[in-house]
């Protein structure tokens, strides 16, 4: 095997995907070798290694690693120029825990404050440690923890947070260490539940992103992260629990299925699909999916290859935007006001089926080389629906774009609650012996406010942090964390 | 030959200047080489090679090629994100008429739409393709060829537009390579005739180019392009046909010559510009021209160095612009509105001369360090005249002092036009018995409208695209190419 | 010894600044090898070598270098996008004459105008040849020289500026190098006097400024330049001599003594501060200062480890700052006015101690994750003080604080004059048997004159560089240097 070299001009997807999956896989066997010395000397202690799943999808295919390893857990470090970086890590917590087949898993390594490797390092915020700690227990995780105790005087981690930092015990990273070991000592019943299952899934594939990343594409501007991260926020925004799932994984009991930015997409995953929505699932897919086989190449007779019928619609050119173009849409989804894209635009026509109804033009953009082409399809298939969206909308766009499918699919949110609070429900695992009342199943609901807001919840039952009687309608306290133990519904 | 090191400090900007001389004639021995069996085995297949002339001057001394090849031919490739890259395609077309002396070339290489090694790749607008065809073929070339046949699903360029689109013939790419199809069958007539003589001349030296890139200079926002390609965007806006000649080349017949930021000038070249002004030609330099000879040794005495007595001005020091800086400039030239100049400024004096007038200041800068020197200088000289640009005007002043220059050589255009339509003519090779009637020479008219707007043109015939007569006030349609045989002059 | 290598990560910052000194002094070694040569065969001629001590503190340990020549020398190229060149002048000129000893010095090289290697190459404008060479000499060099003498027309510095330009000596340059050939013999009695003491010194450390850039730190805005260059120009713009020292440099006889952004600085060096502070010095400290002890280790228990005591303050965490990052300041010290700072920010309290007075909180952030928390504080510590910065200040509020030091300190500028004169006085050494009349000593007044409009002096005495009488009140034509020899003091 020989590494890629320098080239003169531009190098091979196919082989440049080859080495990364040769990476992964070299990797991988030397996991297997470990794993099989510590399964002959210890074979009572579980095997895991931390996986490192963002930032950005860098790294090794984890979800073929997460078959071999007892337990998954991963690391996790959040980038301190994202103001909304706690969605980044509840899309990388939900990442894992699509690894570990919603089985609990472990964070083996975070900060409690700034790390030393970003080029201006921030420090955490006061409560910004618990809030972190507890998203990730929230998304599946048993136990959060830190890199490093005592932090260095010396080394390449010299000025990367600690537990006890250079200052000592007196100060506010200590003393929230400690409060937070008091909370899990608090919800120490929550350990060995599983999350509830979502009604909505993400498709997300390290594989597809590396094909994506292999050699020269349309625009610099186009990354598998971007697009599935901003549906991911949206839907976090308004309460809506969200699995991030490998493409190859069951669709069943999902009322929608998202499909953004997959650039490689099989056949056998695709042909999924189809049931999916027949059977009355919710498809959306996002431009540049199904674009490439397992092989890394491209599907013919007009994009997206593998989704073209499902979908209903024919892409025979891309036109990228550059940097900071705009393009407007509107339509009879906009509902009179102007959406807003970027990135990307496309070439599409609607195709006429034999069979089943042909796609609906939602929007036509407005603005750009493609004013007047359609933008947003929708097809209506058996029992559900398949969209198609042709250009990276904006965050509002987004926004208002999920709201229609929540009303299509009859999504509900977690439970009610004011904007911005984050929600996840984790629930013990039924008596295999329980019968139709799985409402004796006991559950929590882990509320955390990021906000400088109280933010009102419509939930009853214990909050084991506080120890105090949570009522619907009272509020979780600006920067606080709530995990309720609900009453059995009456 | 060692090629150049990484240094600890600067290159010896001499030695660079040789390695990019020994890399071009290293080449050009291979391809002598592989000629030679060419010729003993095939003699009567004429030898070609795919030059690369744009984009930026990279790549080799094609003009030192252009005399071992029987036919010239180039590939060309726009640039996405130039608004106006139908002018530098212009630019790129015109300088490898020169290099095959007029005589028609081949295009090789362009693309039917977006390529896949930019940034941001932007797909070509409806008609683009057309007209990026069409100009190849008025400014010289025979032909006009495409890669690639069918898209890879595959390889480096799996991404590059094709003739057969991933999504197949029944597209916009497919169609218009159709439509181009039939209208070059409307026009093959045209083969063979060559573009008429241009009467203004613009000096372009590859070598030049490289010796200006080798070593330190004193500002890195120099370079052999930018002034060259704004003078000619702004000549071909007018209707006015260039061409880009070698230094070496005769400059018999060209009403303006034109020497902007020709960096290497030797002696033997220099000298044939006196006799030329002498003689009424008209004589336009821009600043950084002349300063060094053959052996990248700068000319003493004072720049530009070999065109200094000619100009009748004495640069003692340079002083670049910052990046954003702007000066202004105004004088008997500047008809009471301020000129505005970027990137470079000198101190400048008018020389006095033994023989002759002395130049006259026709500019002064009116801000920054140079505030009250001269900018801009003009030389009678015998029936000629020779001027001086000592810093980089904008766009603006480039056009009104072309205006002058136009007027004071008798410039005319192509044909009278409104402003923004592509014009060249091509005329057969007047019969070698022809005698005084050359008007019997049949002649071709080629406009392109780049614009969304019709555009009016004083020409009449028969336009060989549409079939039908286009008689003088007629419009080209926006986005549309009318190639007209003219009638012979009443 | 292994010189660093790549690494997949990020190095030991230990090793980092082991490899620096013994770079510097692999280097030294080498430069006493040669002198062993020199002092045997040429034991009558000094020993130098050109160091270059700016821009940046790149280079080598040069403070251990001085040790090892007869005569300090320097090179010193000004940087054209600076609009304050010639204060990054002083502050280099001024780090020479702390590395001599206050003995008088050489530059070796500067340049008549613009050099070759930045990106946009700046020319001086008129008179600032003279300048800077002037500046050079009031600061206490005894010679200027200049690099090149004829411009070279081949080769790496072909358009660096030299005594003769390619334009040859009828040129601006050569015109002002004579005229400051005439000035320094005007001036030649100055030559072996000393700079007069300063009453202000600033410590500055290459070890330190090699360990702040050795490894990952909170944020790669804080180097070790900025922060003491902003106190040298604004401690300059109101006439007040600083002397640049190294941390191990006795402190008697100054009034203040400023630690700006010493990243390291040993226990014994450290321990100097409490006496002088005691005695009734006026330490200024500003963020991240003492934070590494000569092992490049942390000294725990807060920051600034060995200053914290002396200070009062102990800093529990560093809160970087992103780019264009604002936070406001007021407290005390305000008076009312809103200060701002950027870069940095710390959680800093106010420590209590057994003995002596606490420190007092002068400024709180009034914006930001710090707002509320103390920013700038001041301890009263025997008959002197011990003042905190915990931010990056900006220009207006840097020249607010140090107005209060000034008052503080009783600090008085070299003389009274209108802002923007550069003043520096050069004294006779004193002989030894002077006694109590130190005023009999001949001095000089050195006034540089960096604007556009003259700026009035309270001194008299003859100007020796237009030879006439310069008396208090009169001003210094704008671009003009006065070197007053001064009236020995009624």
């Amino acid at each position: 095997m020989q590494p890629p070299r320098h080239t003169s001009t531009s190098h091979n997807p196919g082989l440049l995907l080859d080495f990364e999956r040769f990476t992964s896989d070299a990797l991988l066997g030397h996991h297997l070798a470990e794993r099989e010395v510590l399964r002959r000397i210890t074979p009572h202690i579980p095997v895991t290694t931390n996986f490192m799943v963002q930032n950005h999808p860098n790294g090794l295919d984890y979800a073929a690693w997460a078959n071999e390893v007892d337990l998954v857990s991963n690391d996790h470090y959040t980038l301190g120029h994202d103001p909304e970086r706690h969605g980044e890590l509840a899309f990388s917590a939900d990442r894992v825990r699509g690894m570990s087949g919603g089985d609990p898993w472990l964070l083996i390594e975070h900060s409690t404050s700034a790390v030393n490797w970003q080029p201006r390092n921030r420090a955490k915020s006061p409560g910004e440690l618990i809030r972190n700690s507890m998203a990730h227990i929230a998304r599946g995780a048993d136990g959060a923890l830190f890199f490093q105790w005592r932090q260095s005087t010396a080394g390449s981690e010299q000025f990367h947070s600690a537990v006890v930092p250079h200052a000592g015990a007196r100060t506010k990273i200590y003393r929230e260490v400690k409060t937070l070991g008091q909370t899990l000592r608090n919800i120490r019943e929550v350990a060995g539940s599983r999350v509830q299952p979502s009604q909505v899934a993400i498709l997300f594939d390290y594989d597809a992103a590396m094909a994506l990343k292999s050699g020269s594409k349309p625009s610099i501007d186009v990354n598998s992260l971007d697009a599935p991260l901003t549906l991911h926020r949206e839907l976090t925004a308004r309460g809506i629990q969200v699995d991030i799932i490998h493409p190859s994984a069951p669709l069943t009991g999902y009322k929608a299925v998202l499909v953004p930015t997959l650039f490689l997409l099989t056949a056998d995953n695709a042909a999924k699909l189809d049931p999916y929505v027949t059977g009355g699932g919710h498809l959306l897919v996002t431009s540049f999916s199904g674009i490439v086989n397992e092989h890394n190449r491209v599907v013919e007779g007009g994009y997206p290859g593998v989704l073209r019928d499902l979908l209903g619609v024919r892409v025979e050119e891309f036109f990228p935007l550059f940097e900071d173009e705009k393009v407007g849409l509107d339509g009879p989804l906009t509902n009179g006001k102007s959406w807003c894209g970027a990135v990307w635009s496309e070439l599409l026509e609607v195709t006429e089926h034999g069979a089943g109804s042909d796609a609906e033009v939602l929007a036509r953009y407005t603005s750009g080389e493609m004013s007047g082409q359609p933008a947003i399809t929708l097809r209506a298939v058996g029992a559900g629906t398949a969209q198609y969206v042709s250009t990276h909308l904006d965050r509002n766009s987004t926004g208002a774009l999920l709201a229609q499918l929540i009303t299509r699919a009859a999504i509900t949110p977690v439970a009610v609650a004011e904007r911005g609070l984050e929600l996840v429900r984790r629930a013990a695992a039924a008596p295999s012996d329980s019968g139709p009342d799985a409402a004796s199943t006991p559950s929590w609901l882990f509320a955390i406010n990021h906000s400088s807001e109280p933010l009102a919840l419509a939930a009853t039952g214990l909050d084991l942090v506080s120890g105090a009687r949570f009522t619907s309608g009272d509020a979780v306290a600006a920067g606080a964390v709530a995990v309720i133990r609900e009453d059995p519904s009456a």
